[in-house]
């Protein structure tokens, strides 16, 4: 192999791949080969629907299996990205949801922005059948999708990972990143979304004695709209606890109230 | 899809993909499907070694079969890029050919100067197990390595495709995306200033009465941090509507429980 192959000697923690429910081994095989040909290791299972461990897998791999083994299974899209602080969902399909959507190569370019300040990133690929849910994708950042041909849209989840795997290696080695100036002093890494999905539940429990969610009808649509907008906001670790405690004090008043307190 | 989506009105000719001697017919197929997923349409194959046509690339070509119907047998490769007047070879392998090595992005690039100028050019993928001999490279006239990772640097030949032909669409859209309108007109634009005061205020007021703010010296320091919180979340009109909501409906469950009314 010649030099252009050499990964740069500090190269960054690439993206976490999260497949959600994965319906075929090899293709969670030929997900983690193209990780493996592209310097990425760290493979997300949700569910996988034929279960796990997976022969098929291993034997699609090709020499990659160290990734397969070192795959790690959860029950949940929530859990797989509790540890992340910026997410991806990989989706071609339209969806009411206020976020951006870039291409594979402006999506590395901020993944290697945001590696470069030592947060974690991932990205989520869906099924093969049906790819992800609204309530998937509402838990990412942003939304990348791929120039495809309309006419043949159809792209295969593990030629997906190949081509994210393949820009996040070619853009390393593109030299060196720019740096943000003055902005980056102060720590804006939005906190890994355990914390996030936490305040977006304190804040629903607490609507729910208010009337808020006008009909379990409608609540969905409404959990759904609150989510993806405290979502896009890309909130710090210390501005959700700061908004935890909005929240608490919100709901405080009740038994203050309730008690003949008062309070100015 | 979208108007975005369209393959631009003066599409060039992409170019030839050859498969040299390819071993399997699973992957002629994904190879078929690459190209219709990035809009190739010309399919060379050298003495296929399993014959042809191939059920089995037939298959693996999901829905792409028109490209694996279509594809022209050749006896050698001589014959296979006759008409071509440009050709690259993609190899990973060191080579005493003084010939010019680029990666798949600037490949694309002459590539397409070459069909702007009505060329033919074609790309060479070597067999699954040991690529091109030195006498099929000679054929072409200037090499496409990949960028990979050299720990694990064997890429399957449908994916080696893939990447060609992805580079090729990405490089005709010029960074526009075939995404659908919905996704990219959806406003994101920051409300106007008013309109994230008045939510401001709105919040510091329901706070006011809760004890949020312990002291009256602790107070502006907690309401700056609280405005530069909301301040950065570039929240749109939409939002802010939202969000004032939000406030209002935890702000009125101390009336409601006043009154001794009770709402699930």
């Amino acid at each position: 192999m010649a030099a252009a192959g050499a990964l740069p000697p500090n190269a960054l923690q690439g993206p976490a791949i999260v497949l959600v429910e994965p319906q075929l081994g090899e293709n969670i095989g030929a997900a983690a080969r193209a990780m493996a040909n592209f310097g990425l290791t760290d493979l997300r299972l949700v569910a996988p629907r034929d279960g796990w461990p997976s022969r098929k897998a291993r034997a699609a791999a090709s020499g990659a299996s160290a990734i397969v083994d070192g795959a790690r299974i959860f029950n949940s899209t929530e859990e797989a990205v509790a540890d992340l602080n910026f997410v991806y969902a990989a989706t071609a399909r339209s969806r009411d949801l206020p976020k951006q959507v870039v291409g594979p190569r402006e999506a590395v370019e901020t993944l290697r922005e945001r590696a470069a300040e030592g947060q974690a990133a991932g990205v989520l690929f869906g099924r093969e059948r049906w790819g992800l849910t609204n309530e998937e994708v509402a838990l990412a950042d942003c939304i990348v999708t791929y120039p495809v041909n309309p006419a043949f849209a159809s792209l295969n989840v593990a030629q997906a990972v190949l081509l994210l795997a393949y820009e996040w290696l070619a853009a390393g080695l593109d030299g060196a990143l720019p740096t943000r100036d003055a902005f980056q002093e102060m720590d804006i890494t939005p906190a890994p979304k355990a914390h996030l999905l936490g305040l977006m539940r304190h804040l629903e429990e607490a609507l729910e004695s208010t009337g808020y969610f006008r009909t379990e009808d409608m609540k969905p649509t409404m959990v759904q709209n609150l989510r993806a907008l405290l979502q896009r906001a890309g909130f710090t670790r210390d501005e959700i606890d700061v908004l935890h405690g909005v929240v608490a004090a919100l709901e405080r008043q009740r038994g203050r109230r309730d008690d003949g307190a008062s309070d100015g």
